[in-house]
C-alpha cells in the first residue's frame, strides 16, 4: 500500500471520540493540579517520543486531543501514521501554554499507546506472512466504543478489517447454519436476503462442510479451527474447483476467498499462511497487542 | 471487602456504555445475518459460560446488553461480579427470542471478557501481596471512554483506585514541581488551592525530594522508579518521622501513605509489596490485563 | 422473502429515531392544546387507519411515538410490516389517557406516511419488473438523519439496498476513474485497498469502459445512463464473458452482477429490466415516493 | 420580503444536523473509495450547479458540510437563499483537497436538493396565488428530525410557517372541541390556559361552528375541507363580523385571520385563495415538493 | 385553572433533565459512600417532606430521580404539582433499596426546592393582583437548561409564561426600533416577517411611544420602566382607542394587551396591578425566588 | 490566592453548556426578532457593563455564548474572573454582525449574572470571616446540570469547593452511621473501601459522637447544627487530641479538619469562623445568591 492510500479515519469520528475522553479525564473541576501548581501565563514545550520500537498509529488522536483542550497549542511533526518508530524517536513537538499542554498529556498518550499497539502488533503478524499470499485480518472482537479506531490501527499496521459491524456483511455461524438446517439452505437464504454489495460468508468447521458451502457458493468461507493439513487439503480444494492453475491461484481475489481462524499467534501463523489460505483472522492483534510505549517530556518555559 | 460493600458502577452509567456499543455493532441496518437466515418466531437458549480461571467482572454490562437489544430476553444467573470462575463453569443462562440473543452477543462478550481479565490479572497481583499491608492500584492509563468501567473492574478484582480524573485529586509531578520552584513549594501551593475533601500526593525519585516532600506534609508520596532498597528506605524514614512503633506503622491510614511505582510486574510485585509501602500503583493492571476467554453456547429451540 | 425473513430495524435505533422527533415536535412547553382543552384524567380511543392503497411500513416507529409519550397508551394491531392495506382498514387501536394519545399522533402519522410511501412506491416498481430477474435498489439519495429507515422501508416494499453510507462498499465513479489513471487501475487500487468483505463496484457509461471493467473484474458495475439497447448488449457481453448459457445467466449471483442506473421511471423500468440487467438503482423510490396517506379518528370517551 | 430581511437558520442548528447527517454517511470506516483511488495529496476543484429552474434554498447547509469534512476545502459563491437557479448555471465552486470533496458531495447535495426542492415548490404556489391577498403556509406534517429545515425552506420560497410545534401556539382541532363541549367552551378554556404571547386557532368544518367560534373570538379560524363557495362565505361573514369595509378587509392583519385547509393542489390553490381567506396550509408543500436536481461535475487538479 | 387544566410537563424533557443531573452527580464512581457503608442488601423507607409553606411543583421530577437510579424504588404520593404544602407535611414517602434511595436524594430535592421555590414564589405575587386582572408572568431571564422547568413552575404557580425562546413570539425592543427607523416602521417589517401563529409585541418607554406603536397595531405593548401614573395613563390610552366600555376592558383578551416590565416587586406589583395592565413580568418569580426547604427523612429498616 | 492560581473551567464544558443554553434559546426558527427587524447586514457594537458592586464571574460563558452565534463577533475585554466590578464599569465591547450579538445577549447574560451573583456573595461571606483562618464553601446543593460552573463561581468568590459529586469524596451522615452500627464503624468501613485519593469526612452533631469519630480517624468531621459553644468546644478538643499548640493549630491543614454547617447567614458566619473551625459549609452561596446585574447596551452602526 503505497502512502497515498492509507486508510483515513473521518476528523468527525476522532473529534467526538477524543472529546468523549478528555471529558472523562477532567471531570467536573477539570485538571486541578495544574490549576493549583502552574500558573495562567507559563508557556512549555515537549517532546512527544517513543520509548519503544513499533509502528505509529493514532497520529491525529494525539494532535486533536492539545488542539480541544487549548486551541493555542502548537503539535508540530513530520510523521504519518505507518511510519516504523524507534526508541527515542521524536513523534511530534508540542508547544504552547503549559496548563493545556499537562493537561491533554494522559488522553493523548492513551489513544496514541493504544492504537500504536495495535499497528505495532499487526505488522508483526503482518511480517511473519509477507513471503505468502495471505494477509491478517481483525474481528469483531474489541473494545466497546472502540472499533474505528482500532480497526484503522490495524490497517495502518499492514492488516485487513473483517466486518465493521453486524449490518456491512453476512457471516453465517454455526447456529445461523442449525436453524437454516444445514449450510446450503442457509447460504441461499441470506442471498436472497442480501442487497447486491453486500458480502456473504460462511463458517466451517469440516471438509464436508466446505463441500457444501462450495457448491452454495458464498464469497468467502471461514475455515475455523482446522489444523494445517485440513487447511492446506481446503485450498486444494478449493483450487480445483476454482479451476485456476496452481500459479494463478495463490492472491486471486476473484475466485472464493479462503479465510482460517482459530488458533492464531506469531507462532502458529507462518504455518496456517503457508497452507494457501487468503486471510488469516484472529482477535489477538485487537485485543492482546500490547502496548506500546511513548511518553512526553516536558521542557517548562 | 465482604459481599456487601462490593463497589457498584450506576446502572445509568451501565446503560449509557452499553448503548453505545450497540449501536457502533448495529451499525444502519442491525444484524442481517440473523435476518437472513434466523426466522422471527425462533427462539432459543444459550449457556454464556467460562472457558478459564477468572474472577468474573461485569455481569451487568452483559445483562444489559442483552435487555437494550430486546426486553423479552430472560437472563438468569446466581453469580455475582467478584466470584472465581472456573472452566466450563456457567455464568448465565440467556434465553428467549434467537434473533436479538444472537445479535447481542458480541457485545456482551466484549464486555464481559475485558472486564473479567482485568479483574482477574488485578487478583493475580493482589494475591502476590496479600502478606503484606499494601495494596495494588490502577492509574489513569486506561482506554479512553472505558475508564469508569475499567477501574470498577480492578476494585472487583481486590485493587483500589487512583484517582478517577484530573479532578479528584492532586498528582503533583516533575513538570509540576519544576514550574512551583521545588517539592515544597508545589505542595504548599497545591494546599491553598485545594478544597479539604482533596487528597495531595506527590511523586519524589531521591530521598532527598523525599525529605522535603515530608516536610511539606502531603497526603501520599509517590515514590517513582526506586528499586526495593530505596523503598524499603523511604518506609523507614516515613516511619520514623510518624513517629508510629514498627508495628503500628504497617497499614496505618492517618499518616503519610507511600506509593511505589515503575517496574511494576507480576514478578516485582512481591519485593516491592514487602519493602512496606502502601499502595502499588501500575497500569499493567488495566493496559496489559489478558483478555479472560467466555464463551455462549447457542441452543436453537 | 417469507415473512420471517424481513428486514428488522434495531429497535435502539428507532427509539432513538422517535424520540428525536418527538423532541422536536412537544418543544419546550409540550403540547399546549391538549394542555388547555384536555382535562389530565380523560381517555380515548383511536382508530389508526389506511386511507390509501399501499404497503405497510414503520409500525414500530409508530409504536414507539405512543410507548415513549406515554407508557399507558395501549397499541394493539394484528398487523406487520409489509402487509397489504386497503382505503379505511384499520392499522391499529390505540387507547388510553387522551393527552398523551393526541400529542403522539402526528409524530407517529409522519413516520408511517413517509414510511409507508417508500414501501407502497418501491413496491409499484418492483411490480413491474417481477416478471424479469432483475430487482430494484435505492441509493444514497436519501434525507439526512432517515437513511436507514428509509432503507428500511424500501426492503419492506420488496426493494433491495444499495450502500448504507461510504463505508460498506467501493463504488468507483468518474471522479475517482479519473484520478486512478482509468476504470483498471482504480479497480485494482481498490481491490489492494479493500478488505474480503468489502464489495468493488464500478461506475462506467460505454461499452468500451465495460470491456476494460470485466478484464478488471470488480464485484458488480453500473451502467450509467445507457439506453436498453446497450444495456441489452452489456448483458450479452457479460454472459458470453461468464461462459454461463443464456438459461443459467439470469438471476446468478456468482458472476459479476450488472447494475443500470438513469432516467430509471415507473414508465421506463420494465423496458430497462427486460435488457436482463441484475439491479436497478434509482433516487426515484426513496426521493419521489409519495406519501401514503394515514389518519386518526380520535373517539373521546 | 426584501433581501436583508430573509428567514436565517440559526448556524449551531445546521451545524448539528449536518454533523449527524455526515456521520450517518461516513460510518465507522469513513469514505472507503476515496481512500482506495484518490490520494491523499490530491486536490480538485468542483462546480456544484443546478439541473433544474428554481429558488436556491440551503446554501449553508452545503457550505457547512464541506467545511465539515475538511476545513481546508473553499467554498465559493455570489449566491443567496431565495435566488432564482437556472439549469446550468453554478450554485459553488469548491475547492482543495480532493478526498474530503467528494466525501461531503452527497451530503451536501441530499440537504439542498430537497431544501431547494421545498423553496421551489413553494414559490409556484406563492406564485399562483400572488395577486390575491392569501399566503401559503406549510404545517406540522414534516419529516421526523428536519422540521426547522424544512419551514426554513418554506419561508425562502415565500411561503409562511405554521406552528413549529406542539408548543408554540393553541390549534382547537375536532378532538379537543369534542372534550371540551363545543366551539366555545374549547376556545375560552384554552384563553384561560394561554399566555398572552400564544396564539389560538380553532378548527371549524361548516358555517355554524364558524358563528360559534367568531363569538369566542380566537386568533385564527381555520375553515378545514370546505369548498371554495364556502370559504367565500365565511369570508363575508368574517368581514362583516369585522366592521371593515371590502377595501380595508384583505391583508388586513388585526382582525381574525381565516385560514383554508384541505384539497390544495397547484390547480385548487388560485380558486381557494380568491375566496379572500387569510392564509392557505398545505403538507404538499413539504410532503410533496420534488427534489431539485442539483449535481457536483469535479475537475480532478 | 381547574385541576384538570395544569400544564404539564413532557416526560420525555423530564427524563432527559434528571439523567443529566444524576449522572452530574454520580460521576465515574457513583455514590461511594452508601457502597462503602451500606450494604446490598439493605432496604429503606424515606419521608419525604416540606418544612416551609408552600406551593408543590416539580414532584415528576424527585419521582424520576428515584426510578432513574433504581427502578425497584416505590415512590408514593396522593399529592400532585399545585398544592399546598405546610411545614411537615410528607410529599411522598420512598421505599426500597438503601443504596439507591440514598444516592437519588440530593438530585430529586434539589429539583423540588428550585421549582417549589419558583411555584411559591410566584403564588405570592399571584396573591397581591388577585383581585385584578393583571396577571404575573416570567421572562427569558432563566438558568441556562432549565427554562422549560422553571417556566412550568411559573405555570403551578399561577404566573403565566412569557416567550419561551427567540422563536416563538416577536418581541421588539429599543436596538431593534432603532434600526428598523421607529416603532411604526418596526412593528409593519415585523408584520410582514412573521407567520400568523405568531403575536408580535414592541417595547414602548414613552406615552408618545405608545401612541405610535397603538397605530401601528402590535398583539401586546411592553410598557417598560413607567410608573403607576403613566402606567394607569397609558391603560386609559388603550382603553379609548378599544371602544370598550370601562367595564367591558379589564380582563378583555382581544384587543392590544398592555404588560408592565421593570421595578416589580412583591413591594411593588399591587399598585402596578391596580392600573389596570393586562400582564406583569418580571425576572423576579424566576430569578429571586428563594428555595424553598424540604427533607428526606430516612428509616433505615 | 494570586491571580496565575485561579481555577480554570476547561473549554469543552462551557462550550457544551453554553451550547445546549443557546438551543434551548434559539428554538426551531432562531431569533425571529432580530430577523424581521434587523438587516443581514447590519453591524453593532455594544457595551456589556456592570449595574452592580459584585465580583466577575463567567466571562468565557459569555465569550462563548457571542462566538458559538458568530464567529464573527469580536469580544473585546481587560478583565478577568475574580476582578471587582462597579456599577457603570464595561465589563466587555462586543462588535460585529448586529443580528447575533442580539441573539446571543439573552444567554451569554444569564450565565454572567447568575456566576457573578454566585462570585459576589460568596465573596461577602468570606470578607466576614477574612479574620479568622476558616473559608466558607458549598455543598452539592447546586442546580441540575449547573454544579461544575457554580462551584467555580464560589472558588472564584474566594470560596472553597466541597464534594463535586457521589464519587469524590465520602460523606457518612446519619443515616449511612444508623446502618453502619455507629460512627467508629462507619468510618472503618469507609476506609476499608476507599483508594487511598479518596477522603473521608463524617457528620456528628453532638460532643459526643465527635469523640467517637476522632477516635476512628476521618479526615474531616463536619459539625451539623452546633451552636457557636459546642463548635468552641469542639475545636477545643480537637486541638487537644492533636497536640498542636494553641498557635500553631489555626489553619494547620495536616490534623483532622472540622467543619461546621448549619444555620449559616451573612448574621452568623462571623461567629461561628471565631470559634475556630476549619471550614464552613453552607449552600446559601449557592442556592441563595442574589443574581447579579449586568447589560448590554447596543449602539447599532
Amino acid at each position: 500500500m503505497t502512502d497515498a492510500f492509507l486508510p483515513v479515519l473521518p476528523a468527525l469520528l476522532i473529534e467526538e471520540q477524543v472529546k468523549l475522553a478528555l471529558l472523562e479525564d477532567l471531570g467536573r473541576a477539570g485538571d486541578i493540579t495544574t490549576q493549583a501548581t502552574i500558573g495562567r501565563g507559563r508557556t512549555a514545550r515537549a517532546r512527544l517520543n517513543a520509548r519503544e520500537e513499533g509502528i505509529l498509529a493514532g497520529l491525529d488522536f494525539a494532535r486533536t486531543a492539545f488542539r480541544l483542550i487549548d486551541p493555542a497549542l502548537r503539535f508540530e511533526t513530520t510523521l504519518h501514521d505507518g511510519e516504523r518508530l524507534h526508541p527515542g524517536m521524536d513523534v511530534a513537538i508540542i508547544s504552547g501554554p503549559a496548563q493545556g499542554l499537562l493537561s491533554a498529556e494522559r488522553v493523548a498518550l492513551n489513544f496514541l499507546m493504544h492504537l500504536t499497539g495495535i499497528a505495532t502488533y499487526t505488522a508483526r503478524f503482518a511480517a511473519e506472512i509477507a513471503h505468502t499470499s495471505a494477509r491478517i485480518a481483525c474481528t469483531r472482537k474489541t473494545l466497546p466504543g472502540l472499533r474505528a479506531a482500532e480497526k484503522y490501527a490495524v490497517r495502518v499496521g499492514g492488516g485487513s478489517s473483517h466486518r465493521f459491524g453486524l449490518d456491512d456483511a453476512i457471516l453465517i455461524k454455526d447456529n445461523h447454519i442449525a436453524v437454516a438446517g444445514g449450510v446450503g439452505p442457509a447460504i441461499r437464504s441470506a442471498r436472497a436476503f442480501a442487497g447486491h454489495l453486500v458480502k456473504i460468508e460462511v463458517e466451517v468447521t469440516t471438509l464436508d462442510e466446505l463441500h457444501e458451502a462450495l457448491a452454495a457458493g458464498p464469497d468467502v468461507i471461514l475455515l475455523d479451527n482446522m489444523g494445517p493439513d485440513h487447511l492446506a487439503r481446503a485450498v486444494e480444494i478449493n483450487r480445483d474447483r476454482s479451476g485456476l492453475s496452481p500459479d494463478a491461484y495463490p492472491g486471486n481475489r476473484q475466485r472464493i476467498q479462503l479465510e482460517a481462524s482459530g488458533n492464531v499467534s506469531l507462532k502458529t501463523v507462518r504455518a496456517i499462511a503457508e497452507t494457501g489460505v487468503d486471510y488469516i483472522s484472529t482477535s489477538k492483534i485487537t485485543m492482546a497487542a500490547p502496548t506500546l510505549d511513548l511518553g512526553l517530556d516536558v521542557v517548562v518555559e
